[in-house]
Formats: structure tokens, sequence, C-alpha cells
């Protein structure tokens, strides 16, 4: 159900040829299509303007697919994100057009075209090669929410030299999504060269006191860098929805 | 040191007025107030169009007054967070023109108008009465960047009709932040409402397993609504700084 | 031994039929069944009105064995939590009338009718289709008490609108138990809806900063939504448990 | 505005002498008296059945002044909790009917009279001397919701049998209320004794690898005894407000 | 290297027959059979009057067989903890008197007769069925060191009077170990029942606020019960060894 | 009450001239002199040997008066630990026999003559002149408990020599206690160096990473000497106590 | 590039042949390699004077390869450290000359001569045979550093007299790098006994309460031996690379 | 007792004017002088090349006045750090020619001419003017140990560029301190620009998830630049102490 429909239903009740009661009963049940174990939210492409995301980790591939197929089912795109490489195979063969993207550990499904999010470039900054897994989570969502980003990566502050290099390019960018695992530094080295918003993303990559991130997260929650903000630990997905709101406000902003 | 006189002097260079050697002398040294133990910066009012921020918890009263009057002698204007009463007083009695708010525990000096940084409004939602000191500091603070505000205060989830009654005005808001402790989940009830950028911010608000904000804090970087980005606990300074970065960039794509 | 076995005895204590010695010595010797690693409890049946429980986790296929056959012996309902799917198989293969739930990593055996747990239904609440594992569990635990539920899935706070269309059902249960993994706030949102008995059950759903439940964990004991109590992480089972508690006190007191 | 008034006013919308639009105007605009810092919520009342409660730490006393002073005005009952002395002083003052309890940190007002809740007694058993205040708490807000309750203080498990001889009144009771420091162990041996529904309340009581209650608190989440639920640490104002869930819904059964 | 070769190389030096450089020498080189990857103590024996203790976990096979079999060389007995079945079974077909206990994880081998240590008896008390590999442990290192020990199994305290019937033996013991999972509430319940030496073991056993042990250890460092000391987690070694002290230390005196 | 008292009912029971229901009541009423906040339980010191001991922290100047005076009137010892300078002035006005050791935070009262404990001294090992207090708590702990002792001060492991130079005092004891804080490697030095029982107390002597003694906790539990126990941070009161149940079961057995 | 290609390159920009854009075009560009994934580093050598290490962690075998062949291509050695055996088997078959060492987890090349950093030894003190991947690595690191180092295996501080024995070796070298688990008391005895530089590593190596390292850090960092520095959990290159740093300057400090 | 005395000592041993017994007995009594309260180790100067260091902090001011004037009468110098004013005030009192460093919390004695210790110098770099109190003690240190040093304040990496321009003094140390609070990034930025010993000082500086210097302190230990170690956090004067060992084995190596 898409916003048109909606609009369409509320002038039938303006135009009186809806009476209230049947209104509020069709916009009740639309959207809510209850598969028994998941409640697929078609009202929230209305109210985010951006598709159905699905979570694969914690579910059955089972689920996933029936999850996926009831989307396709009304027309939307679909984003699976870290989803484990069997349940991919099994969505991939239940659903042949869904394109699975290892490394990004992500499933997408491309039913409408993505139309361009504003015209901002988003900076993709990353510290090691290590850190990949997340950036390719991070490009493979702003795919699909139409942000056109440019990477950096392998730009660690032990070799400082390599990044302000690249400064130009962080300057010119909308927003700037910096990933970095162990210490985190690479946060706050960019928050103080450039002035855009800049989203930081702990990863997990590191062993013994980074704590599966824990030092990362605290790192970029305390840097002496000013106004910068923090996702999850190896949220790449969250960065990419973070800068996808800036855009989209923006973007309304500009009309 | 503004931004035209960087320009004058590169002109300079390009004229050939002012050799290579002497025009980097000059750059070196301008920047670097040395006051024996801070380096006050003018150039960052040049890299990232804000005013020196001056933290004061940590600072003794006379480091506060050394490089408040130093930042003043050249004109800029001022802001200091986390400054204690006493601190506070110490300063107002040094620069009579500087004001105190002792709700939001900071000092700031007006040398310069205040231009408006675009033209959205930020919605400052805070959860209950506790939250205040925090809400109050991202205020000031916002007041300072010339970000136009609108407050939301005492909207707890506990309640969440009250919430639901502001919707609108969120949903016009350029960038919402949310303040909130215990377990911080308003973040996510507004995180799902809006599509707009929301910055949460944690508070130490709460007592016993909300352990001094690590509760929120964490809750608020595993929210369940999408792209919501975290900063420090009680850091109402750097959510205004974030949203700051998020106007600023907009408004310079606007031109 | 059930509760008239024991009325019995101590009827023939007060008849005179039975000497004090021998009945302490039946007494003590009736409850405890020594299988040499676990002392089967069969005075727990009286204390608590409700059968055995076996945690699964922990202990080997064999020693499960051992412990449900003695408990059949005496012709207990059984209920088997947190066991692996093999062991399952090794519990079906030695007593065929058990019945291996796989979703909620149950066995159960009913060798007696379970008896409706008063009037009331509990309203089982879970935020997303990854904690469905913790609600099966709790289902099915319900299930063995006789107490009568109704599920509410997949409505999680990121979209509000879904939870508040399902009120009045929350208003009218008896107790409402909620299961949310991440940062937890449903407990939040629905302890504001109603007040009824609300039983918060944190799960390990979730990654990163959400340390296997933590995040959840510490929302719920701060929430800002007075008198909410909380189970263990994933403990599907104890908020099955106390629901029971709450039931049977008040069946008990209807009398 | 009590539950009578919101009926009242129902009754004329059905009764068609007020429009709808008049009455969702006054519905609106009722249950929010700002004050400019807080929202006092009065349709709390109509929703959990409780006055509002004002949670004093975080709080100035011009602020809680404030807030106690527009629901007297409403004609409500107040209860602040965990309150320092000096503002207690403050508000007594202010308003002399205000009664402050300084052993449990509270303020209480009594505009109305408080009708019992339900016919069950609570059970409130404390393991030390040095738990009082929070079980002070726990009392002041039973009695300011109505509930009757007996004490059971000092009964620590280091003791045993001083527990055990006071089994009979834990039975009886409708519901138990374990508040324990240190390793908390009493709640798991009263969750064995009883099949009541038994909240516990870990407190801060105690040093070193306590950690403020840390050790309490995890010690009765992973309690051995099922079905037993968790407060906040020192939070004896939930345990009370849980058990007001329970009692009420009990009574609403019961009608 | 026993005892008697240290006093009688030391008696030649008396007499004069060993000039004192050589027995420094001497002295130095025999407790260091040096394996290039570890050093065995022989000196140890003399010590502390127990044999080389093997910790299985971290070492390879290869290593565990070559320490083993430098210690049967020397004719001690020897104890590997903590060893996985597959290096068990290297090190079973390496040395075929070895026994290997699969429960306790343990292998042992007997070289010389194991005096037992003092008349007192251990009461080696568990909580639950899953705190049985530590409890077995615990009992094959005390077999290992001579000592008596009578177990009390499954015990737990949500069925306190189970314990209760067991106080005799208790009492009667000279030392007690506890061992327990979860909250390790039984550590405190045991201390004061009884005014032997209670030496208190938490266990892994548990899941989510259990932390793997946490919550236990965290319990029983703060236990109400006074005099109560505590070992690592799951160390069921290190509780029988202490026992072990304390029943050397009291047959040396009673000599 | 002493064991005489509870020996000489009993006989009276045995010989017929108390009825069984009357010793019954006797024997409840006795032990519990209910003071309105504390039960002073007469029946420890016939169940442990020893008196009653207050915890003076969390507790009022008046509730420590009324429990010191209490005991004092059925003529048992007193001993208060973590009492605060203010609260032993007011304790000692009240009860001037009492004696205040304000290094040890404790107070003490002698209404018998304290017979020693077994003929073995106690070594009490401490790291460093910060430890003091603890030690100083242990130590008065133990002059109430009839325990011989002698001091091994400032013996950190920074200065092995020191601490090997006293080495045969050690063997010689019957038990060691180890007091050390910042990483408390001491008790694995002495640990290795005896093989009497150690008891490891740990305290928040430290700073930073030391994380108020939890540093020396972990390193205690997870000393790499063999059967070493741990006390609760700070609690030399609780090592004191340890030491009491081994020479109390010695002596036991002595007999 | 090597240093002397850098210099040559100044050299010409001084004597006029390279006009300055060239120079810095020339500059610029060479460092950089740009693989897709990962920016090797060629400039490291100039400023570190090591060759590029390879984090294996985190990267595929793919990567690995690539990387390595890059770096093998400018004639640099190759040091990948934690790398996986089926990643190591990769790399090998893809670069014979690759050596892969198993117990330390690296592989390494040599494509050029290793010259001797400095003639002072490293002393390599670890405290059991668990712990010996870490010193392995260490070793392996020292190795291609050109760092002559000896070992001092298995010398817990339970057997104290096994490290005194070996004092002069430690006091005559230049560095001393103690690798320890469990409590990690290791590093303050051998910081106590000489006044060289000392590195401690923690391991992960223990169980329980070691929490994966965090007891040895936490020791390390709060040891009572002065001037005692701490690398990462397990970080056996870090420990050789600091020891690499001090040898430099102290090379360079020669000349 | 000096170097120097000891060698006279043993001389005389070796020409057979002193017995072995009475030398023994000469060095054992020597080096101890028990104040009761704390052996004061004379030896250590031998051991370590450095004068006694009394931490101030846990200390009364009469056990430190006690301690250095047993120092001051052997005529060492003295180094008192983390001492409180009050204490300090009392110290220079009682010692007038103690010099009290409030900035550094220090208070220093200068019996004997402090020779500088070798010829490099230590580049001391802290982030921000809320460090300087780690860094005065740093600093004061230093002098005490006869390093020179030189400062490089305020040089956070939001301002990478006011760092690079400090870059040749720090590649020309001997040793870089690096001293930063927050996130602790200063440490991997200065890491990855010098080869030089890099040794990192995590402070307590900062608020919420900084968690008195937690953040930093993970930060620098899973720092992505190569071979940096990490003290306690706050601890200049363990860096200080750190940098001595390598400045001293340095000019023992270049005899």
């Amino acid at each position: 159900m898409d916003e048109q429909r909606l609009k369409d239903l509320l002038a039938r009740v303006q135009a009186g040829t809806a009476p209230i009661d049947q209104a509020v009963a069709e916009l009740r049940q639309l959207p809510f299509a209850d598969l028994g174990f998941a409640m697929v939210d078609h009202h929230r492409a209305i109210r985010q303007g951006v598709p159905e995301v699905i979570l694969g980790q914690g579910k059955t591939g089972a689920q996933i697919v029936a999850i996926a197929k009831e989307l396709a089912r009304t027309g939307q795109n679909v984003l699976v994100t870290r989803i484990e490489p069997e349940k991919a195979t099994e969505l991939v063969e239940a659903m042949p057009d869904v394109r699975h993207n290892a490394a990004a550990r992500t499933c997408t499904l491309e039913k409408a075209p993505i139309p361009r999010l504003g015209d901002a470039k988003v900076a993709l900054v990353s510290a090691g090669t290590s850190d990949l897994p997340v950036a390719e989570e991070c490009a493979e969502t702003m795919r699909m929410l139409g942000i056109e980003h440019e990477r950096v990566f392998d730009v660690g502050v032990a070799g400082i030299h390599r990044l302000l290099h690249r400064r130009p390019l962080l300057e010119d960018a909308g927003v700037v999504i910096v990933i970095a695992g162990m210490e985190g530094a690479l946060a706050s080295v960019v928050g103080g060269l450039v002035d855009v918003p800049v989203i930081a993303v702990p990863t997990s990559v590191g062993y013994g006191a980074s704590f599966n991130g824990l030092a990362a997260t605290l790192g970029m929650l305390t840097s002496c860098a000013s106004g910068i903000t923090v996702c999850n630990i190896d949220n790449g997905f969250g960065a990419a929805f973070a800068a996808g709101r800036i855009l989209r406000a923006r973007k309304k902003a500009a009309k």
C-alpha cells in the first residue's frame, strides 16, 4: 500500500463516499498482513519513506522467506541484513530475483526503481580491511536507499597522512560515515578535520581489550571532536539509515 | 582570525607580495596563541564554522578565565560548558559581559552577532524534569550556534499519548534531539514516529541499574528504530553540535 | 504423592493410628527418591502446586531421561526446558509419550489432566520474530500450568501504532508478559498503557551493545513505567511461572 | 479529574449534548497542565488508578513544590519519593499538610481518603536493618496505594530458622515482597518456601563486590527459585506499585 | 626427588662430605627438568606436600604427555585437570596406566600409594545436577590428595528442607565445600547453618544474567554469612586443594 | 542464652519436667528479642560459637546502640564493624565500656573473658601501609575471637626479598591471611611459598584500573597458586572469621 | 621505496631538476598502491623502520595473499600475525617462500636480510606452558625485527624460586618482556627484581574470573612495581614491537 | 645505604675482616628500618637506582611524615605522590625543606643532587588542559629522576594540525609520553607518527561513557599503532618511571 493509495482513501472520506467507520476499518486492516509470527508493516514505507528491512539474525530461513514474499507481493523493495550464508541460499532458491552479497551479509530485492535520495554524496570511510563487512553492509543499504556514496578505505590513524590526503573528498561530502574497530580513533580525527555530519560506527574488529567493540564504542562516545554521533557496534545498516534520514530531510526542505 | 583574513593572506601569496616562507610563518604562528597550558585554536573557527568551546570540567577557574580572555581578545564568541557555580562566578567577575546559565551549567559571551544557521528548526524532546540540565545545555549551545529550536518536554514513554499529541511538530523539524535517562526508550519511540534525523542523548538520570546512564546508552545504541545515532551520556552540547553539522551542511548545499 | 495423600497421612496421625515417629519417617523418605545425582523432589508439587521442571541445560541426555522417568513413575506431569535437539530425541526415544517442541526448546509429558488455573487470560506480547523461541517457551510453560493466554506478536515500539491497536486486549488481561530484546523499550510502553501486572522478559536478541541481553535487562529494570518486574534474560519459563503464582493466589483467594 | 468526570463527559457525547470536536478539545487540554518544565498528567489517575508520583531525585525543591501544588489543586493525593531532607523541608514549608517520612525519604499528601486495595495482605520481608530505608519507601507507597501489609524484618538467610519461623505468614500473603542486599539470597529461599507471587528488590546494602547492588540484582535475576521477578536496585516504590498492579487486577476480577 | 633425598644431601653437607658449592649445584639442577616448554618442578612436592598438577587447558596433547611422563619418571602421582576428551585419549594411549574421568575432565596416575590426609571428612555439597562436572573435579582431586569426603548433592535453596535434612552431616565435617551456580545462595545458607570452614565454588551453570558465573561469584563474595571464602568459577580443583591445606595443617599440628 | 542453658532445657524435656509444648515455646521466644527493626539472634552464639557482630554501615547510631545494648544485656561480647567515627562516639557515650578502634573502624565490648581459640597462630600479612585499615579490622576481629596472630606488614611483591625473609614465620602459622590491594599479587606469591591455608583479602587500595578492588579480586580468584580462597573486598572481618572457622574445627577435632 | 629513494627525490628538488609540483605528485602516488580494499603503505618502512605487518584476523585468505604479494613485489619483508591455519595454507600455496609458524600463528617472508637491531638482548619471560602461543608470536616478531632474545619459560610466581634463579639473566637484558595469564602477578615480581624496561603482556590463559585476560590486564595496569607498561591481551606482537622501538632509539642514539 | 656502602661491606667479607655470619646479619638488618606500619626499603635504591617513592593516597599525614623522615635520615631523596593538600601542609610543616607542587599533587625533598639520567630528552605530550595534573605529576617525577623533558601540551586529535606541527620534536625524543583522557586517540596518532618508544597514560578526564578513564584505557590497549604500551589511569608517575627504566638501561649500555 503506497502513499497514493492512502491519499485516495482519505479523499473518498472527504468526498463522503467512504463513511468514517469504513475508512477506519480499511486503514486498520490493510497495514497488517498477519503471517502468524510477524506483522509485516506496510505502513512503514509511508511513515519513513523506505522499504521494510528484515533483520536476518535470529530468524529461521523459512521465516525470512515468508516475510520477504509477503513484502514482494505488495511490490516493495526488500533488504535483508545479517543473513547467514545457508539462509541466503534458501532465500535465493525461493525467490530467484533476490541478490545475495556475501561480504555484506545482505540479500536485496528490487521490485521498483530506487530514486536517488538528494544530490549529496556520502563519504564512507573505514579504518582497515577487517572492517570491510560492516562497510559493505553500509554501502549495500545506501544503494537500496538511493544514496550515492564514495569509499575511502584503509585510512587508519596510525598512518595519518593517508587520511589527510583524502580531506577534500571528506569536506565535500553531505555526510561522512566512519567505520573503525580497535580503538576507533579514526572518528575523532575525521570529526576534527571536517564540519559536515559525522556518523561513527564502532566495529568488533580487534581482540583482547577491544571486548568485541566495546573499546571503540566508548571511544567514539567520548570523542574529543564535537558533534560526532554513534551507531551500534557493526551496525553499518544503521549508519546508512541515519545518513538517509539526513539526506531525506534535506531533500524535503529543498523542495 | 576569520576566513577573510586567511583568504587575504593567500591572495597576497598569489600576487607575489608575500613570499611563501613568510606566508608559512604567518600561518603557523597565528593560530596558536600559546597560553602555557592550552593552545587556543583560532583556526577552528575557520575549519568548523563555530567559536571555540571551553569544557569547564577539570579546568581551574583561572585557566578558564585566561582562555576566555584570549578568545574574546580576538573577537570570538565563547561557550563554556560543564562549569561549576564558583568558577562561573569567578569568570563573570573577571569578564562582566559573560552570561551564566546555572541550569545549563554554561557561560556564554557574545562578541559578535550570531547568524541563524539555516531555516530548519530542531525539536528538543526530553523525557522528564530531571533531564532538564542536559536539555538546557543543549538549548544554550543551539542558541550560540544560531539554531532555532522548540522544546517538547516531559513526554516520557510511560504516558505515550503525550508524545503522540506532539507528533506533527516532530515531523516538521529538521532534526529531532531526544534526551532521556533511565531506560532511554523515548528515542526508539520517536525514531519510529518520524523519518527526520534523530539524535539521542542518554542521561545519567535514574539510579540503581541505570548505572549512571549506562542503561540508557546501551538502550539507545541497540534501539529497534533504524538510523538513530547516539551521543555521550549527558552530552547536550554534543547533540546540539551534531545538529549544527547537519544544518550547516544543508545550508551550504542550499547555496 | 499428591496433597490428598499428605492429608490422609496427617489424619492418621491425628486419629492416633500413625505414631509420630512413623509419620515422620514416612514423610522423610517419600519425597526424596535418590537417583544418585539428583534428589527428585515430590514435595514440590505440594509446596508449589506445579509439577517438577527439569532444566535441560547442563544435564546429559541420560540424566534427563532418568529424572523424567522417576517423575513419570509417580504420575506427575513433566516439563523439560532449554533442551538441545539431540537430547530431546534421546528423551522421546526413551519415553514415546513425551512431546518435543523444537521452537520452544521444551519437552513435555502429560500424565494427568491439567486443570485451568483461574479464569483470567495472560497476554503474551513480543517485540519481534527473533524473540519467538523465548515466547514459545513461555507459552509452552503456560500450557503445562493450565494458564490460558493470547499472543500479541511483532509489536515493537518502532511501530507504536501496532501496539496501540491491541490495547483493549492488554487491558483485559489478568497479566501481561512482555518479551523484548535489543533495548527492551516495549516493556515501558506497555507498562504505561495498562494497569494490570506486567512481567518483562529481556531477550538476548540483538548484537553489539546489546551484550547478550544486558541492554534490555538494564532498560527494563530502570523502566520509567512504575511497577514493572523483570525476569532473567531469555527466561520465558520464569515469566510463565510468575504469572502462575499471580493467578494461583487469585484463584485461592476467590474460593 | 477522576474517572467519574471522564464518564460524564462521554455520556454527554453519547447524549449529543457535547459535539465530538468539543469533547476532543476538552479531553486534550484537561490532562496537561503545562508548568513549563513538566506536564502533570491528570490522566494517569484514570489510566492506572493511582495518584501521580513525583521522583524527587534530580528535581529542584522549587520544581517539586510547583508540581505538588498543581496536583493538590486538582484534589489528588501525592507521593514524592527519593527526596533529600532539605527539599522535603522546602516542600513541607510550602505545603504544611505534606507529611515527611525521613527514613523512607518520602513526602505524602492525602487530599482524598485512600480506599483499601482488595482484601489481601502483602508480606514485606527484609534481610537486615540496613535495608530499612528501602523497606520504608515500600511501606509508605503501599500505604498511599491502600495496600495492607505486614512486616517481617531482619530474617537474613544466614539465620534460616528465623525465616522458617514466619512461614505461615508468608504463605497467607497475597504477595510477598523480599528486600535484600549483599548477595540477595533471601529471595531464592522465600521463593522456594511459598507459591504466592514473590517480588524481589535488590538493595545497594553491602560493600566491595556487591558493587552497589549489582551482586544482589544478578543473584535475584538468576535465582534457582522459579517465577521470582525483580525490581530495580533500592526500588521499594516499584515493588509496592507492582504489588498494587496484582491486587488491583484481582480486585477488578472479583467484581 | 623426595624430602628424604633432600635431607640426605643436607646431611652430607653437614658431615663435610659434600662441599657447599657442589651441594648448591646439585640442588639447583635437580628440581628443574627442563623440557623446553615447561620446567617440571619436583621441588613442589617438598614445598607443598602434593604432586604436580597439570592444567590441561591451553596445552597441546603432546605437551601434556611429555610433562606427565617426566613426572611419572620420578615416581610422582599425576593429576591432569580440565583436559579435553581427545587429549585425554592421547594421554591414555601414551600412558596406559593413566585413568580418565570424563565427567570430571581429569586424568590421574597413581605411581605411589596415597596416604589419607588426616581423619576429618569433607562434605561436598552441590546445588544441582548441572554442577556435577565441577563437583566431580573436586572429588577426583580430593581422592588424589587422600581426602575422605561425602557427597550431598542436589540440595538447592529453592527446596531448603532437603538441605536442613542433611545438617548433621555438615556439622560433623572438617570442611564443607559448597558448589553452586545461578545465584549461588546455597553458600550463604550453609554458612549460616554450620560453624566449620566453608569453601564456596561458584559455577558457570545458568544463563542470561548469570554471566558465566559472575552472578554466583559476586553473590558468594558478598554473602551475609560470615567467614565464607570463595574459589574461582568452576574451580573444583582449587576447593579441594584449599581443603587439603586446612587438613594438612591440622594433621601437622596434631603430631 | 548459652549452650549450657540450652542443654539444661533439653534435659528437663528428657526428664519429663518440661512438656514438649512448653519447651518449644521457650525455645522459640528466647532467641528473638524483637527490637522492632532487628531480630537480635542469641541462638547464633550456640550455632557458631561467636558473639553477634553488628555491621555498622547502613545503620543509624541509634540502631547500633539499641542492638548493642540488647546484646550486652544478655552478657554477650559485641563487635561492631565498619562504624563511622560519629556513630562510634554516639555508642561510646551510650555505653562507656565500649572500646573504639578508629584505625580498624570497629567498636568492641568485652562482657565475658575471651578464651583462646586453639593453639595455632595466624600470620597476618599485608602488602602496604594503605592496607592497614583492613588489616586492623582483621586483627581486632581475631582478638575478639580469641585468635592469636602475628603481623607481617609492608611486604609487597615489588620487593620480594622482604617477604622471603619472613618465610619461616609463614610456614609455622596455622593460617595465613594475605591482605593486598592494587593487583593483589602477594596472595599468589605467599600461596606458592607455604602449604598452610591461605585466605586472601583484596582491598580497594589503588586507583584507576584497580576499580575499587576489582583488579585485586579477579587476580586473587584466578591466582596461579593452588588452593587460595578469597574474601570480599576490604573484608578483614570475614578473613578473621574464616580463620576462626578453621581453628575452631581444629580445636573441636583435637578434643 | 626505501629511505634512499626519498632522499634522492628531495635532492633532485633541491637541485632544481624536479619541479615542486612533480615532486609532490611523485610522493603522493608512490606510497599508495591501491588494491581496492587496502592501501598498502610503503611509507611506513621509512617512517618506522620496519616492514608492513598484516593482521590476519578478520581478513579473508584472498585478501592476505593480495596484500602480501603487493608487499613482496616491492622487496619488503612480510609478517602476518593471528592467521588461522587454513589461510596460512592458502598463503603458503600462493607464495611458497612464505614460512608458517603454527604455534605462533604467524607467516613470514624474508625478501631481504634482517639486520640485528642494536646489541642488547631481550629476555622473554612467560609464566606457563599455556602462554606459549603468545610468547611464540612475540619471538617470531622479534626475529623479523632483528632483535636477539633469550627465553625464560614456565617461571610462574607460585614457584618463585624458579624465577629468582634466573635473575642475573633478567638484569642483563636490554628489555624484559613478561607474558602471563591468570592473575598476571609475574609482571609485578619481575618489575620489582630488575630496573630495566619491563613490558607486560596479559594473556587470555585461565578461566572463570580471568574473564579472557581482563584479570591479568587490570592486575598489570595496577601493579605495585613502578614503571611497568602494558600491551593488549595476547599481544605478543605488540610487545616485540615496543621492544623494537626501545632498541631502535637506543641504536640511533649510539651512533 | 648506597651502593658504595654495600660494596665496602662485601670487600670486608672478601678480605676476611667480616665473618660471613656477621655480614649476613648486617645486610639483613640494615635495609629494613621497621617503623611499625611500613618497612622502609633502603635496598630499593640499590636495586632500582631511584629513591623511595611514597604513595600518599591511603596513608595518614602522620604515616607520611614518619616514612619521609626515616628516608631523609639516611640521606635519600623523597618523592610523595597523590598527596592531598592538608597532608602536604602537615608534611611541609614537619619538614620545611619539602617542596609541595599542588598541581602535581606531589611533595619532594632533595637531600642529594640529582644526576641527569642519560642525554636523551623525553617529549611529554598531553591532549588537553584538563590532563595537566597528570602531566605535572609526570614532569615532577622526571625531575626527581634526572630526566630532561620538553612539554607539548594541548594537542588533541580533534585539531590534528597542531600535533603535526610538533612532529620534529617528537621524532628527536628518546621517549614520548602521551597523556590523554576521553577516547585517548592521541596515543594512536603519535604512535603512527614516530618510531621512538611511546608510553601512553589514559586519564580520567571526561564524563559519561569515559567511565573514569576506562574508555581511554581500552582505546590505548587496542591501539592500531603498533608497539604502544600503556600505564594505569592517571599514572603520570608510572610513565615517568617507565621512561626512567628505558633511559637508565640505555645509559648503562652506553658505558
